[in-house]
């Protein structure tokens, strides 16, 4: 097995600009056309090993797509179409040049099927292996989505199932647990978590739909609650969910019985798609362009709490519990 | 004294955003406007605690200006004004609170100086400290500074001394060797390592002077000799320097003779002046524009060697000799 110090700093060097396009290596810095009229979009993310990815259940080729879904999500969630991703990595001296590559080979998976690229980056040596990635991308002004711009009576758009992510991790995590599924539901669940997909599909359709009006919303990534807390807590107001309009994956069901699936659908985290607000019409229509497993979930109110209502019209009250990382 | 482990993640957050300009805090990514009819240049550096920086030399404050610092010389070293900084940061919960506000001071310290600012980031937990930074500039096209377009006969212009932040290092790791030096100068040399200045100030000098020509560069971040042999291996073409005009300054002649002040001068490195290539005429009016230790000290030649003439006539080649990561 070839390690990198084996190669050093400039055959890695050459391994990893194969993944970028040739005419932006070479100089100090990438050149990247822009389009008039519009505003940049930045956002960075570091990953780090043994604390956002294990071998355990990610591939290096799953890492490489799980980062840059993420960063790409996060332009989605702002509205924005990308324009390229830099790498910053740092990596020990004794992991294998192959890891590397099929990193790059996961990075450039994603980049190449959201029509981006790879524009820039840096190598360095260090005793834990970490991802930073900043996305950049294009938005015209207009359209920008915040999440401090919901209002009373919006209508609450999610984009898909939520709950997903957090099965296929736990299935990784003891196979015993999908025992009773077949198997499409399990690698449907395993790609959910290893292969996750930016909502990115979900702009042309926001633009056919609101025209010049900028939405409420943002991204799912740190779960269906946690985005719903953000927004209300940004807007200054709250939210009433009606559970039976929140779409469930009947194979969740059959994995972990009513009882967790509200659990893992609101608190699960990294499902991705988006959480929108906007006026009735407009979010129902966007419902019917978007299609599958989107959904109206509930409604924006005043006040400053997440409630959600059962079926027998049970009121409960969502409460933040995000992830801290120290 | 208060650990990041003592304040958690939201705490942490709390501080590190007072450096950030408020309507930029919040959403998933930040917006920044962009002006028409300019390129996005992008650059990202990644410093690892221990690789990049050490307590030893560079005090918490020092390690955030010169991050940054390197940063927009690699803008600089393309012709672009910069327009935001992204850093993302891998903390071990046990460092100190203050840490990280000397780093995010230094760094702030460092945008203001230059007219930009920290516009967006990402914290998370790791045992190693690296501090990733992603700078982001504008610029019109036809300004870009290319290493790739030299060309025979243009004069090779520097825009400072080079030697400076290697002997101040050093002074760091033996202050004996600086016994001979005036208060002032070990100063000079010491900022010279800890406060490194990008020379963005040239850039409205070489707009002056070259209407909308591109010019060859890029910035001498890897040492004066790396970057001479960068712009001609990227161009085909060769150098010839003259040593007699290589600017030197008088205090580091003192501290370290005339043998080994050629090697610091030109593999010294982390001096962040640019070495640009421009017609005859363009580069004498830049120098005298510049002033300050500015020179032009050599041109472009057919072949393919960086050589060296000293007052003797005698012929030295120029050979790499880059730091190597791994």
């Amino acid at each position: 097995m070839i390690l990198i110090k084996d190669i050093g700093e400039l055959g890695l060097l050459a391994i990893v600009q194969r993944y970028c396009p040739r005419e932006i290596i070479g100089d100090d810095g990438a050149v990247l056309s822009f389009p008039s009229s519009h505003n940049l979009v930045v956002t960075t993310d570091v990953l780090v090993d043994g604390v956002h990815f294990s071998d355990r259940t990610t591939s290096p080729k799953d890492v490489g797509w799980r980062a840059v879904a993420a960063n790409l999500s996060d332009l989605a969630a702002m509205g924005a179409q990308p324009i390229g991703i830099t790498v910053g990595l740092s990596l020990p001296p004794s992991l294998p040049v192959a890891w590397v590559e099929d990193l790059y080979e996961g990075m450039s998976d994603c980049t190449r099927q959201y029509d981006t690229a790879i524009v820039g980056g840096d190598l360095c040596r260090s005793s834990v292996i970490t991802v930073a990635i900043t996305a950049l991308g294009k938005i015209e002004p207009e359209r920008v989505i915040r999440r401090n711009i919901a209002k009373v009576d919006d209508f609450i758009v999610i984009t898909g199932i939520h709950g997903a992510s957090k099965a296929g991790l736990e299935l990784l995590l003891d196979p015993q647990l999908g025992q009773n599924l077949t198997e499409d539901d399990r690698n449907y669940l395993i790609q959910a978590h290893q292969r996750p997909r930016p909502r990115l599909d979900v702009l042309p359709h926001l633009r056919g739909v609101t025209a010049l009006r900028s939405v409420a919303g943002m991204d799912s990534s740190d779960g269906l609650a946690d985005a719903l807390l953000q927004i209300c807590r940004s807007s200054g107001v709250g939210a009433e969910i009606a559970l039976a309009n929140v779409p469930l994956l009947p194979s969740l069901l059959d994995m972990v019985g009513i009882d967790r699936i509200w659990e893992w659908t609101f608190y699960g985290g990294e499902d991705f798609e988006l959480v929108l607000c906007l006026p009735p019409n407009l979010a129902i229509e966007l419902v019917r362009k978007i299609g599958g497993k989107s959904a109206i979930i509930g409604r924006i109110v005043t006040g400053n709490k997440v409630i959600t209502i059962n079926d027998d019209l049970q009121v409960e009250t969502i409460e933040p519990r995000s992830f801290q990382h120290f």
